[in-house]
């Protein structure tokens, strides 16, 4: 399939997910040289997971398939640009590029800002609408200790 | 449990992950006045899901414990400070605070550097490491008009 090929499917799955009641009006595709590796939507309310947002749920399927944690070389389309926690999924599993459709104004737009979200990842910790609270930082070192003391562990 | 018994149980959750072998050396736990709703650790190498950072599997199990996309007046403990993906699946699922133990430095140290994606995030899309299209832009209007003219559906 060509770009733009994936790209309206994309989008007509993302309406798709909407009339079902599936979720969010969004959709994914992580695809290799044209071909689809992995679907993804917005399943948010029907599963009570706040964390399945389309680019995460097709990464996950996508992974799954080729029995990976990283897509290199795969690329990525979504019917809107990812808000911060995909984005910051999308650069775990680091695909070879990105394309999206709508841009996150046009989903504020319709009721879905993530500006805020954005906004407050670049905020110091301390600075933070929720607030976040360091504890025991002496102890918290021991998990590094036994990871750099222990064989065979696989890096990611 | 009280806060520092909580955290001390998230670092040994953290140290016992890396001895099973199933990720990296971090763990999370979602608490409600002192009770522990859900415990993750990170999966990402064992499950082959780059999006199986401790928050996120902790955040997606209490989720499902309480029935709930979202986690208002609930409590996170991680054993390290989270990083931009985590980040985001927190705001999106509202905790009313967030305990840390580590430092993203500290995390960087043992070879977890997530400073690079901190960066990705601030920058203008044109400017990111990996390649960010637009395309169809018109057409990807379509699913947030489907979204407008659907009854019933929940926002989130």
């Amino acid at each position: 399939m060509s770009s733009d090929e994936l790209m309206r499917r994309v989008i007509r799955l993302a309406e798709e997910n909407v009339r079902a009641k599936l979720g969010g009006p969004f959709a994914a595709i992580v695809s290799k040289n044209g071909e689809i590796v992995a679907e993804g939507t917005n399943l948010v309310t029907s599963t009570n997971d706040p964390t399945a947002h389309a680019e995460l749920v097709a990464i996950r399927r996508a992974c799954v398939a080729i029995s990976s944690f990283q897509l290199v070389g795969l690329e990525l389309y979504t019917s809107c640009e990812p808000c911060p926690m995909c984005l910051g999924a999308i650069y775990w599993a680091r695909p070879s590029a990105i394309y999206y459709g709508a841009t996150h104004n046009d989903a504020a737009a319709a009721g879905f800002d993530d500006s805020f979200i954005y906004e407050q990842t670049r905020l110091p910790v301390t600075q933070r609408a929720i607030p976040m609270r360091q504890a025991l930082s002496d102890e918290a070192q021991s998990p590094f200790a036994v990871w750099r003391n222990t064989a065979g562990t696989i890096p990611y």
